[in-house]
């Protein structure tokens, strides 16, 4: 039977002036010396739950036998949480900032308190200890792969380098990686702003490709709600690359249908479409037609992507507002199945969405974790021009002027 | 192509007195006239939602012609639904009574506005419009299979029939139900309460049915959380049903896990364990093996889980509290299936909670239709004594003498 994650690894007594970790049951005689894999010995309020359902975490520097310390270079907020925070305090920098702060002072890491959501970092390794399994080394560039809102994190220049305009933070500070967490080297081959971005949504096409490629459809149509974004565009050239017939991008304005269509292979203009083709090479452009409707209206989105040849057997939702689920069910054919993504779903209006239309789809809570995720979405913009062009012109929109680090 | 849900069904034109509907991309010519199969027409607030989205349905009884009126004799709140207004008014009877008039008379549904979720009801077939597809004829007694927390609802007795102190709520009323909607004629074998009561939660038995039968392991372990409870009862009845080699029930507290040792088959005495044996027959109780951890306390659950069997390979997660993702999460073996059929779920916690502990599960939003569920969880009732004596227990806890109706 598969290996428990509880497995206590090896480690000495408590050392002194370490305080032990009491869990109820004790998770292994030596969490208090070699740190819980999980990060439990960093949970402060409350007790006993897990780092990412934590209110309060304890980022202190110093380092746990197993833990890593990385020296922060840069913090990409999730989008649901940025837009958040972008709309509560009217798009006014100063407050956005100053928010940003607060939450990292009080709560000891990045996690929304509205959204729950995180983002991702990149950084210097600073230290590793003896015991961390992560494989990493002082110097080392990396970007976490596992989310802020579980992350201990210090930030200590207040932020001075972020124009508060967008989600890519630059900024000094520390962070912790636990034993059992994710982090990739970044790539020699890529800038790291660029790298970063595609890391932060690389579980979305990583989980696409495995729905698609198991579809039953001989021929499946994908439709992807949200498809001009980071984690959209992504998801469409992973569907493509595992065997989507037609691939159906729905965005909400002619400004990001714009984009889509001029993000193609070098060679095609503005507007050109085509027909779909077989999978993989010969399709230009990210997505084989463009819808533009309200995700949040699901009799204008269904009926859209109906007219673009669906209903489709898989639908992607990379949306960041609130109320996408009934649209992407009603937009599903039954047997089929949605992927929500976006951190402002919600799961009683998609348990109960269904349900009240009588739907047979098959509803994913969208893991960010799939094995392989990060080298998967890094060949993908490897590989496809017209998602590359898509996210450096989302790069270079954001742009405070700091690349490459 | 499947057929989409939007096809446009055979009707007049507007009828006199009726106000167009307006959603923008019409759905089909005659929507005012015969009522958009997905209740588009009740929607009053805000327009162009559908009525599980909406904050105001409009309840009039005079129905559309593909509607069919229920004069209602019973509703069967969400667990979660009835939890939250029991703490939010300390159990003071009169105080959760008032504020389910209050919600019903301003929102036209009984969608409880803090947890978002419904339940169902049961009555009898008052009006049957031309058009309903629904097979009804006036007279019939039935359950509702889709939300409270969509359906048009208007009581007319104060509901001074019903204690305040359970979810099961007799008054009096009517209900619409729309084109595209489930209802089941209540069996002539079971008593009325007890239909309802299994009805309400047939789509957990039924989804968990369905993976666990698909599961590739070939001795699939399957842990319940909340196994005492109607949905957990019912869920490790169908997982035994559909082959699984070990069914962990974890309860919170002795007391439930009494209730689960004594449902066990006639002759059983409480305390008896037994070992797993092959599929279905021969295994008296309702699970193989109960454990007793708090299903907020991720380490707690998964090292219970674990210490019974696990991990499991699917779990599935019955519980009416929030914080329970971790746990399932944590319980659950890399390449397993979480599901998820609580209405207190956070898809958040869900998302990043995976991803943060590098776990490679599928996670299921528990959908609440599947095809064929209310015959499949009544043919789980009529097959396993033990899960029916678990209903019937939990239905005179909390009987307010009315039955059978």
């Amino acid at each position: 039977m598969t290996r428990s994650w509880l497995d206590p690894h090896d480690g000495g007594g408590p050392g002194p002036g370490q305080t032990p970790v009491r869990t109820g049951i004790s998770l292994n005689g030596q969490a208090s010396a070699t740190g819980s894999p999980l990060g439990l010995h960093r949970v402060l309020e409350p007790v006993g739950v897990l780092p990412q359902a934590a209110w309060r975490l304890d980022p202190k520097p110093q380092i746990w036998p197993d833990e890593v310390r990385v020296a922060v270079t840069r913090l990409n907020l999730d989008a649901a949480s940025f837009r958040q925070l972008r709309e509560a305090h009217d798009g006014n920098p100063d407050k956005i900032r100053a928010s940003v702060l607060e939450i990292v002072r009080t709560r000891g890491k990045m996690q929304n308190p509205v959204t729950g959501s995180g983002g991702m970092l990149t950084g210097t390794v600073d230290e590793v200890g003896p015991e961390s399994p992560l494989g990493l080394a002082p110097g080392d560039k990396i970007a976490t792969l596992v989310s802020l809102s579980l992350t201990p994190l210090v930030i200590t220049d207040s932020l001075a380098s972020w124009d508060g305009k967008s989600e890519q933070v630059p900024c000094a500070g520390h962070a912790i990686l636990f034993g059992r967490s994710i982090a990739a080297k970044l790539p020699d081959d890529l800038p790291a702003g660029l790298a970063l971005a595609v890391m932060d949504v690389c579980g979305a096409p990583a989980l696409t490709h495995r729905v698609v490629a198991k579809c039953q459809s001989p021929e499946p149509v994908v439709a992807i709600i949200g498809a001009a974004g980071k984690s959209g565009s992504l998801s469409a050239a992973a569907a493509r690359q595992a065997g989507a017939a037609r691939v159906i991008g729905v965005v909400p304005h002619e400004a990001e249908a714009r984009l889509l269509r001029e993000a193609a292979a070098p060679g095609a203009g503005p507007g050109q479409q085509t027909q779909a083709g077989p999978a993989a090479t010969g399709r230009p452009g990210v997505v084989d037609a463009i819808v533009i409707a309200d995700a949040r209206n699901p009799v204008a989105v269904s009926r859209a992507i109906d007219s673009a040849g669906g209903p489709a057997d898989v639908t992607v939702v990379c949306v960041d507002v609130p109320g996408c689920e009934g649209g992407a069910i009603l937009a599903t054919a039954q047997g089929g199945t949605v992927i929500f993504f976006s951190m402002a779903t919600s799961f009683t209006a998609a348990a109960l969405g269904a349900e009240g239309v009588a739907s047979d789809v098959t509803m994913l809570v969208g893991n960010g974790y799939v094995p392989g995720h990060a080298e998967l979405a890094l060949d993908l913009i490897r590989a496809q021009p017209a998602v590359r062009a898509l996210f450096q012109r989302r790069l270079d929109e954001h742009s405070s002027g700091i690349q490459g680090e």
